[in-house]
Order: C-alpha cells, then sequence, then structure tokens
C-alpha cells in the first residue's frame, strides 16, 4: 500500500540561486497544484555533478514524512534520451531525470518502483529542449503530490540507472573508493559507508589525488589540532576527511571524483589516529 | 475584473542572501497577514542591476496563478525621489520600486494599471530612508495579497519608468542589443527576443566588448565541442551566448550591459554556426 | 501568559546552501508536526562566527508575529557541553544552542525565560555527536510550535551565556566597540547603538584594524562620493561603516571582531562628515 500524499514537495537543483529558473519551477507547480507545499532543499549542488545531488538526496530524504514528493534535477543530459522518471521507493516518492541521481535511494529501498513520465497530459503544454524541470518535473511533481498514480504518467521502467561511481568496491583488505561530495565547510564525503568496512576499527586511509595517508578513525572533532587531517563516520552514515577547523578540500586540492583507499585490515598506526606523509 | 488572491507572495531582492534583511521583509508580511503563503525567488541579484532583475522577473512571474503578488526589490534609489508602485498586468500583482524593475512586465501586458504607495497605513509605522523593503513593500505586498485595491494604495500612475537599456535598437540588417543578465552557468542574456529578428534565420552576432562574432544560430547544446561559442534563443524567448561546458561570462570577460550586434540578413556563414575572431 | 504559537519556525544556520544539512532538518521538522511553517533567514552566516548570528537574528526576530519560534543553529561546541536551550523574550519563542547566539535577544527582552532541553522524548531516537540541529533542535522547534510548554523541555537556566563581544565598553568620552557583522553589501556593523552613544551628534570615530579615522556622522548614501567611507545608523540601530558604492569590507580590509572607538565628545570635525588619516 502507498502512503498517503502529505503535499509537500521538497527541491533539490544545480540551477543557482541567481535565476528565475527554480522560481519558474515553483510557479508550476503552484499553477498545476494551489495546495503543494514546497521546501527548497538547495539550489546550488555543483553544476552537472550527478552523484553528489544522489549523496545530498540521501541525507534529508528519509527525513521527511511518508508520502513527500522529493524533486532532483540535476541534467546534464536534458534534451537527450535519458528518461524522465517517477518513482516510490521507501515510502517517499521521487521525481528527475533517469541518470543515477536516484543511485542512494533506490540501493538503499529495493522496493523502488519506477515509471517513465510521458503521459503529455502530465507536462506543460509547450516542452522546452533545455527545461524539463519546468515543463516536465514540476507539474509531475505537483500532480503527484496531489495524488495521482505512478502507472498515469508511462510506462514501467525496470532497470533505473545506477551510477557506478555512487558505490566503492572492495579489494583484498582493501575498500577503493571516491570523494562524491564536497560540503560546505569544505569536508570531502566519500561513498564509503560502515558496511563497506565490515569489523573495520582503525586502519589507513589513502587519498590517491592528494599523496597524503591518514592513519586510524577519528570520534568527534574536538580532540584534535587545527589543521590535522581526520576520517571519521559523519552524520550521514558515510566515510569523512576533514581538516581540523579547516577545509579540507583546499588543504589538500582534492574534488569530487577523486580516489580514496581504505585498509581495512589494522595496521600499525597508533591508537586514536595520526598522518603521515606517503 | 481582477483575478482573485491566491495568497500567495514570491520575493526577489538583491538582499544577498547573508543577513537578515529578507527575514524582516518575511516577519513584516507574516505579521501583516499571516495566511501569506511566500515563496522565494531569488535575493542574489546582482545588487543594484535593475535590468537583471527586470529579465529575472519575466522568467517566471507569468508561470504562477492568476493573483499571485509579485514582489521585486532591486532598488539602488531608496531614499531618494522614486516612487513605490503596488501594479497589475496580466492577472499577476506587482510591488515595489517605480525604477524600471517591471519594464518587461509592463511591455508584455499592456494591460498594466499602476498605482503609487502613499498610504500611510498600508506602510509600517516608522519607515526608515534605508529599507522600503520592510517597511513599505512586504506590508503593501501582504495587504494586497490580501484583497487591498490598487486604488486605496494611492494615485494612479500614468506613465511608470521604462528602463531603455531592456529593449535593443533595430538598425539597417542588424538589431543591436546588449546583455542583460548573467545567469548561474555563466551564459550572456541579451535583451533580443525572437520577435526583434523577425525572420531571421542564421546569420551573425558580434560581442563588442569581447571582439568576437559567431555565425549561425544554434539548436540545442549537445551538437558542439566544448568551449565552441554559440548563440541560441534560451527558454525564456532571449537570444544567449554560452560557451560550451564553460562558463561564458568567465570565457569572454563579458558583463551586463556590454553591447551585441546581430545581423539579420544572412550572411555567408557555414549551416550550423561556427566562430571567427573578429 | 505566553503568546499563542503560530505554526511558524524560522531557521538561521551556518550550513551553507550546498547540502542537504538544512533539508534534514526540514524533514524532521515536518516529519514531527506536519502543520509547521517553516521560513528560511539565512544559511550563510560566517561558519563559526556565534555574534554574527546573535546580530542577524535581532534584525528579523521582531518583526515575526508574537508567538513565532526562531530557530538559531550557528554551534562551534556542538558534541561539548554547552547546553542545547528553548527559551521565551519578548513574545517570541527561541530554540539553539546556550552559546551566547540569543545575546542581544535576552539583552533587549529581559522577560527572557529559558530551558534546557534535556527530554529525550523531544529529540530523535538517535542522537549524533556532530548534528544536533537534526536531533535535537529541529524536534524540539516543532514541539515548540506546536504548543509544548518550556518547562516540558527541562530544568530552569537562569544565566543563559552573554558573548561578551556582542556589547561595547565605554571609556571617557568615547565608546570602545567592535564590528560584528558584515552584510552582503560589505558594510561593517559595529555593535554600538543609538542608546551606547547617548547624546552624541558627530565627532570621531577611528577604525583601529584599519587605521582609519572617520569625522561625523552622516545621514543617508546619498550625499557623498563613491569610495567615501562613512559612518551613521543602520536600519537595525547599530552604527554602520560604509564606503558609498563600495564593499567598506575589502576597501577597509576589515572583518567580524575588529575594534572601532568612537569619540563621543564633538571634535572639531566639519559638519556632515569627512574622512582623515590617522
Amino acid at each position: 500500500m502507498k502512503p498517503a500524499r502529505t503535499g509537500i514537495i521538497t527541491l533539490l537543483t544545480d540551477f543557482g540561486d541567481t535565476d528565475g529558473y527554480v522560481g519558474a519551477m515553483k510557479g508550476v507547480i503552484a499553477t498545476t497544484w494551489p495546495q503543494a507545499r514546497i521546501v527548497d532543499i538547495s539550489h546550488r549542488i555543483t553544476p552537472f555533478f550527478i552523484v553528489s545531488a544522489a549523496f545530498v538526496l540521501k541525507t534529508y530524504a528519509p527525513h521527511f514524512p511518508p508520502g513527500t514528493v522529493h524533486t532532483a534535477v540535476v541534467d546534464p543530459g536534458v534534451g537527450g534520451d535519458r528518461k524522465c522518471i517517477a518513482a516510490s521507493a521507501g515510502g517517499r516518492y521521487y521525481v528527475g531525470p533517469d541518470n543515477g541521481i536516484f543511485s542512494f535511494i533506490f540501493k538503499e529501498n529495493d522496493d523502488y518502483v519506477v515509471h517513465a513520465i510521458e503521459n503529455a497530459k502530465y507536462m506543460r503544454a509547450e516542452v522546452s529542449d533545455t527545461f524539463h524541470g519546468r515543463d516536465i518535473f514540476a507539474p509531475a511533481s505537483a500532480h503527484l503530490a496531489r495524488g495521482a498514480k505512478l502507472a498515469d504518467f508511462g510506462p514501467r521502467v525496470d532497470e533505473p540507472l545506477f551510477l557506478h561511481e555512487a558505490f566503492p568496491a572492495s579489494a583484498e583488505n582493501a575498500v577503493e573508493g571516491k570523494i562524491i561530495h564536497i560540503d560546505s565547510f569544505g569536508n570531502l564525503i566519500t561513498n564509503i559507508t560502515r558496511e563497506h568496512l565490515g569489523g573495520f576499527d582503525g586502519g589507513t586511509l589513502a587519498i590517491r589525488s592528494a599523496g597524503r595517508t591518514i592513519i586510524g578513525l577519528s570520534g568527534t572533532y574536538g580532540e584534535r589540532e587545527p589543521g590535522e587531517l581526520i576520517f571519521y563516520f559523519g552524520s550521514s552514515g558515510h566515510l569523512e576527511l576533514a581538516a581540523v577547523e579547516q577545509n579540507a578540500s583546499f588543504t589538500l586540492k582534492a574534488g569530487i571524483g577523486d580516489s580514496v583507499r581504505v585498509v581495512t585490515k589494522r595496521g600499525r598506526g597508533r591508537r586514536g589516529g595520526g598522518e603521515e606523509k606517503e
């Protein structure tokens, strides 16, 4: 059984906050269904970084009530042949491009049901090549929040796209991951979660792009010196790298897509962490 | 007949997103009329660039339901002698300074009716010299959204200000325009729309400030090499310049106010576009 | 008697606008109490600058209707031993860390009542060390907006923390203040208000960090040359420094925490202001 709709539509985009693009989406939603309750998440996802949006989405989506519609539009393939989709997963609804932006959501909720948005009745009368946010995703979100059924939008999509880079690879006694997001404090967030590390309770982490190795998992920020590099599980459950009271992204010149390798077999490192040059 | 009010008030300002200025406006609106539904558009219009705000406004205003109140405050003349106005045009309501910020709205909706806001009953008790957003425009927006009549605010304004730079000039076989907005992707948006170019189906575009000439109108982004300069009609119907997968504003060192010239008589250019140095 | 709740919860944080942190807070609020009306103020307070958040808070808080819940989370001490508090003052409610973020609110409203948030019933089931915004402050805000009593959250806090730097010191014929906020236009806002200057009607202001002295209080922006340094009482009632049509923070290389000294005894300065090198 599907949860009752809450009327809430959340918006996540890379449209920036200096234009009318987001405003146009909000207007179309309000015109399609005036009772919709629009909630801004962020419109400043790094342009075109789908994996970053996918990560951010998982950090807030489950905190909203069941029945919420989460709309996420980071869509470098707009106007090409990627599908537009409406989905349910874990009790919430999702609207956006089928480009992997829902990789974490679908991975963590294997009850996902995905349909293509092809029914013109649920689109604006004129659909542009460059702005599906306004012309397809906004009206679809409003119709879904109001109670439309997924099957009304179009045919079932059995295999939605999953982003390869959203998930780490296992090696012997190690996990090979990537940086998938940089938060506003400059912390580097990886695609490695607790479950990927199994019984890990320490060990070393190497940041390939920066030629640095950090030894030992940290607890909270408070125990270290300013500038010291630490890694730890953040509030999202993902392994994060930070430079205490500094911007790790600047310090390490590291970016989204850079490789990280965690040696899961406990090394000779000092308990409580530390750092050494590679 | 005037459309029923929707209770929606949209906010567009150049107040930035690091202060309490916008919050103060929202508080005054909520105090004046608690049922108001406030929708943020952007508070990061380039400070004092009225023409940029005027452009952004036209990209979202018509997508909202009739009866919506659109409040727009980019107001370098605050405290001077420019009027404060409340207006209706094309079924929506508008509140802001009479400094040309509604140039496109009034140009495209010749049913516009404009009144000065002079009735102190619709202002905060104490009106500062520097913050009419909080003291005049916020309460006026709430009163208008709740159902006040335009005539209640003050006398009719027959000739609201139009910005000269909002509209291009015609020359022989050419249109002389200006860049009026830079979007968050760095695309340069001009004041030239389809109707200004008449039967144009190709030709050349010169960006005066940057000494560059681009030949031929493009379709979508997908067909070109990264960095290639293209021009095309964007989702707003305005002619835009972009550098494929790059930031055209940085690449061209071009800004708001720079001149662009479109030769409307089809030249010898290759079909499908291209670029040459001037 | 406490004012009726309005259902409005305002949010002020330093979480930035590129992540899901604020979205997670909004989701927890919506889950705790779906009728809450969330109003964004700013999420771009300079990270960890409590005094800047405290200032911004005072510029919008009193403009909201009585019964509004103002939630403010700039919380460098998260995970340490600072208390989490829920309070009432001047007819509004406040939720955040007990780190001085409510210094101005409590100073200006001596009817303040503060309680610690210790009742686990009003928190998320699992409370992280690093994200009290989501796990403690968001649910507390929703419960408070819905009508919970302050005493339900935990024991009374008789002496909440006040920030030393929020208030200037008096010297002979002078006031020693600090810059506590830089607004998005680059204006430098001090902790000095009209009441600190008593009968002052001119005199000189020295900016210590920048080695500059400005003579004479200004009225509005309109009277001066571009680039000229002026000081005046802004819309918040605080003494502000600006560079006409420029960014004073850049021009003066001044930042939050820098000292300013106002000589309150009228000097030999020209009437209407001016500037001289120290």
